[in-house]
């Protein structure tokens, strides 16, 4: 866990989260960085969507690619390492037909080289929060001096 | 196998691809649509890069999802059936440092109500092709009456 | 789910797994078949072990493919459906050092043609129970007349 | 690459596998080592089957986790780091109704921490091999000193 204190760890991630290019085009934001638990949003607009209505499954993966990477970052010393996605599985398990996708990355176990993170994803729908997806994540450790 | 002659069905796949307001969002192109195999590809620019100015992995994903899913409809009869994503699993391999990414899909085995498909995504730094992900993607078949 | 009275889905779903030539060779057992939810467990014996005295991560998979299969099992109708494991993936987290295994299996999106079942793996040791893997899984229902 | 000549890293890793309690209970044998590809093999017998007569997935996990681990272990310098599976996902893509498994597992791209494998596997059915599963693997490299 970082020596920092953890409110300014939590307003790096999210700087470098909303910082991002891709993050600003696709128009997400995070709604909470918390010790091993982030969490980003997305309302619906005609270009996050695909050919039916639908939010595009790129788009749940870019909130999964993200949150879980955010996450395992809050469990590192960020003077000495950073964190990289080693991959992850992504299971699309309904279609994301409401207004507003929800990513809540939450760390499983973190570890020295790797840390474990799942997901959850869901849409609210008709004013309900509805599971679209879930994935599991494999988060690298990488030391400053190496990476 | 489609009934239908294959040109017609690479249209039909690409403008489905294209039409899409995720994809125009990105700015991706399809590169061609063959009997099991989809690439796709995209230029560099600021606005699908993370913080380091590497490609996103959200955008690696997005091009895996929709290159995957239409190698998969390639081998579906499209006036009975349709094909959705189940799930994927993508490792990142290296940092895509360069100008254009390229992913390609391919159909391992495709199946009456699953089609698995690989999927190899790689950026042309200093005009040599490296491989930066690999993916391995399980797509549905769903008969269109119970879509 | 299924039109049979649960106790004798149960049943017939810890017969199937039991009577399995591997399941025997193994030396697992069911410990429990509720709706949407199988645990197994195995205790340690050196013909379990890999070359460092921790259980084999084949064992973690034999038990993660049974567990799931089997908690999707418990979601249809077996008189008209049967199911497969279309994929899973696995994330061992710590070496698993104790004296018994478990996996414990929960479907957490039942569906017409799919089913997405996790597992936590949790390995007895010095009397507590430490996750050493998860896993995420897709389990096929097949139509009995057409399997 | 190990400094040790390959013959030798070839006969530890050989020797490692065969030496391991759960494959000799399995009865799988080492086909071949050679750098970046390990090729292992199974007999059909009852002890290894599932309910209907079909190789049981387990077996098919079990191959896959022990033969990627190994091609991954023929990349490192054995006197100073060793290896260990982060994570697999595995596609099941045909019943393994044959008289032999095989499972190839090929280093896709090695790194300092982390090695990417995929594995196919066939079933030698009717004096031909068909492919039955295909998976992608993740295993992490320990220093010695630290694992």
């Amino acid at each position: 866990m970082s020596q920092t204190p953890f409110p300014a760890v939590a307003a790096a991630i999210r700087k470098t989260l909303e910082g991002q290019g891709f993050t600003r085009l696709v128009g997400a934001e995070v709604v909470s960085v918390d010790p091993g638990v982030v969490v980003m949003g997305l309302d619906r607009r005609a270009e996050v969507l695909q050919q039916n209505g639908l939010f595009h499954g790129g788009v749940i993966a870019y909130l999964v690619d993200n949150a879980t990477t955010a996450a395992a970052a809050t469990m590192i010393d960020r003077t000495s390492r950073s964190v990289i996605t080693a991959e992850y599985k992504l299971n699309l398990l309904a279609p994301s037909k409401g207004d507003r996708l929800t990513c809540r990355a939450e760390v499983v176990k973190p570890g020295r080289s790797l840390t474990v993170v799942d997901a959850k994803v869901t849409c609210r729908t008709d004013g309900e929060e509805k599971l679209v997806a879930v994935a599991l994540a494999t988060i690298a450790n990488l030391d400053l001096k190496t990476a």
